[in-house]
Order: structure tokens, then C-alpha cells, then sequence
């Protein structure tokens, strides 16, 4: 807490900032690429925010390329209170109650206009309906795709994970970009090739 | 490098991404607002585009947010191959070519048409010539003061930076947001109060 006393609103926008950072303390399932420790949220943010300035060319959709950096900024904000969840775990299906609450919690640190501003924008991204929220989720895939077969398939091979699962559990990346999902699909079959992933 | 083989242009893209994962270990001189350990850049890069979306109301101009965050997502690659170079030192100066020969490396890793825009948008950041690139650097320079108050102090004492160097090196802050630069002048008026920077 700042307490500076001068201009409130500033003030509390600046508090959340320092209570935010808390992100940077959420370690992932994965490693970052060079395999030396696990990758932590706020990280993994900005590395998918420049993964969809990079790539935009491969939406299915025409997007507005703001609101999806937007979304993936604060996509993992939650976490702050509801830790990370493994993506493969059974606690998965659980785990939204507990981000709604931090999302009260969290983003309820500012004025009712930038709370309501921010609760939406990270509502659009975890429903997955509007064509901006398809194509930000498929870098929040697409990156611990790439970590795994960096990383010789670390995460997966861990925690037993297989060609279905990692399938069925990110074939979702086709409603954002189909040429993004043709790309994967040859990954996991070298991943296979190479013993990264059983199928 | 992913070497899959399968459509060029985007396995360049991935193999930018992984490229700039690097970024993860460059270190800067202060510390998170725990004070547990230094702050990487993309941390660091993170935290300043979610101010720059937060406080955009108190800019002098009205700017263009989506650039303003382009320019900060990309604004300290170029310390993978320059490090990090401490604002008050007398290396500073040096730092630019240095940079300009690591834009060219790591860019360069893009087709020509992402080469161009990302040492644009590079450039723009480095000159604050534009309202947007003069609006971004206000959070590059505003982190580190607030990260130097939560944690006492404690790069300002370990490098012996006093009040008229931190004035003298961050008030151009006033060109991006007169409001933001008068909350700072509070802010390190009590600092010098709880004896965290010498006046």
C-alpha cells in the first residue's frame, strides 16, 4: 500500500498494480524454453500477448487485436487467489468457482468502473464465444505446446499425458486458427516421432 | 528452433518466440514489490502494459492505446543481447548502439515486413518523440520509483541515488502525464521522509 494521501483514485489503481505482482510468485506446469525452471504467469502473459501481435495474420476472423491483448494481460489475474490449475487435472472443471471469487476480490481493489471493465474483459476470455476470445485462447495453448516439445516433452511425460489427451484438450485452437491447429497437429506427430509424447 | 517443415513463415514466427524467451533472464535493478528477488524484463514489460491500460485517463494527450502497448510488450528485447542497462549510470549513453545492433540480430530473425514494424515500434518507444512513445515511458520510469518506495529504498541506497538524480532522470514522465508526475513529486517528498532517499 502506497498511502500517499493525494488523488484517491490513482492512488487505488496503483495499489492494485503493487497487489497484482503477486503474479510473478504463480509458477505454470511448464518450463520456459531454455528448461531451467518453471515459468511463471506474468511471463507467460507476455509471451502470448506478443505470440498474438505476431501471428493476428492466422485468425480465422477479422479481430480487433487490442481487445485480445487486453484479455490475455489480465487472462491469468485470478490465479493471484485461485492458484494455477493443470489443465490435464480433474480439479479443472472446479476451478472457475474459485476465479470468480478472486475476481471479485482482486479486481474489486478498484473504482466500480474499472472493476466492471475488467471482470468483463476476463469473463469474454474464459467463455470463449466471441471470435476475439477463440483466437486469444489459442496462444494460452499453443505456448505450453511449444514448451513441451522444447522441452522434450517435460510436462507431458511427467504427468502422463498422451497424443489424445493433449487433442482433446486443445483442439479448440481450430476455432481460432485453423492454420495455427494444422501447425500443431505436425508438432505432436514429431513430438511422437521423437518420443516426447506417447499416442 | 522447431524445424517441423511444415508452413515457414510461421515456424520463423515460433522460432522469434522462442528466441526472445530470453528475455526471462535478464535481471534489472530493482526488485519485485515483495523485495524477494530482482525483476526480470518480461515481468517488468508485463506490469507497465496493465498500468498503461489502467491509467490511461491520466495522459496529456489522447493517445492510441494499442500502440501504446505494442511499444512496451517489445520495448526491452533488445537487452537479451545489450543487458540491462542501470538509468543512472554512465554507461547509458553507450547503451544505444549496442541496442541498435541487437535490434537488427533479433528482429531480424522476422521476415522483412515484421523485421520493419517491431524496429519501428522500437525506435518509437527509444526517441519519445511521439504522444504515444512519450505516454509509454511514464510506466517504464514509474515501476521502478514505486518498486524503490515498497521495498524501502532499496536501489536507490545500495547505488547511492539521491533526490536530485531521481528528479533529474525521470521528469520527463511530465511530458507523457502531468498528473502522474505530480503524484511522484508526493511520493518521493515521503520518501525522503521515512529516510528511503537522501535529499
Amino acid at each position: 500500500m502506497l498511502e500517499i494521501g493525494y488523488n484517491k483514485r490513482l492512488e487505488m489503481q496503483l495499489d492494485f498494480i503493487i497487489e497484482i505482482d503477486k503474479i510473478k510468485n504463480i509458477l505454470r506446469k511448464t518450463k520456459l524454453f531454455d528448461g531451467n525452471r518453471f515459468e511463471n504467469d506474468a511471463e507467460h502473459s507476455w509471451t502470448i500477448c506478443i505470440m498474438a501481435l505476431l501471428l493476428k495474420e492466422y485468425s480465422n476472423f477479422s479481430v480487433n487485436i487490442e481487445r485480445i491483448i487486453e484479455m490475455l494481460l489480465v487472462h491469468d489475474i485470478v490465479e493471484i487467489d485461485a492458484g494455477d490449475t493443470f489443465l490435464y487435472s480433474v480439479e479443472r472443471k472446479n476451478a472457475l468457482e474459485k476465479e470468480e471469487i478472486a475476481a471479485e476480490r482482486i479486481f474489486g481493489l478498484l473504482e466500480k468502473d474499472q472493476k466492471e471493465y475488467f471482470i468483463k474483459l476476463w469473463n469474454e476470455f474464459e467463455k470463449k464465444e466471441t471470435n476475439e476470445a477463440k483466437f486469444a485462447s489459442v496462444f494460452d495453448r499453443l505456448e505450453p505446446i511449444m514448451q513441451n516439445y522444447i522441452t522434450e516433452g517435460y510436462t507431458w511425460r511427467n504427468n502422463n499425458i498422451n497424443y489424445d489427451m493433449v487433442i482433446k484438450n486443445n483442439i479448440h485452437i481450430k476455432e481460432g486458427s485453423k492454420e495455427i491447429w494444422e501447425f500443431v497437429l505436425k508438432l505432436l506427430d514429431k513430438a511422437v516421432d521423437k518420443g516426447y509424447l506417447i499416442k
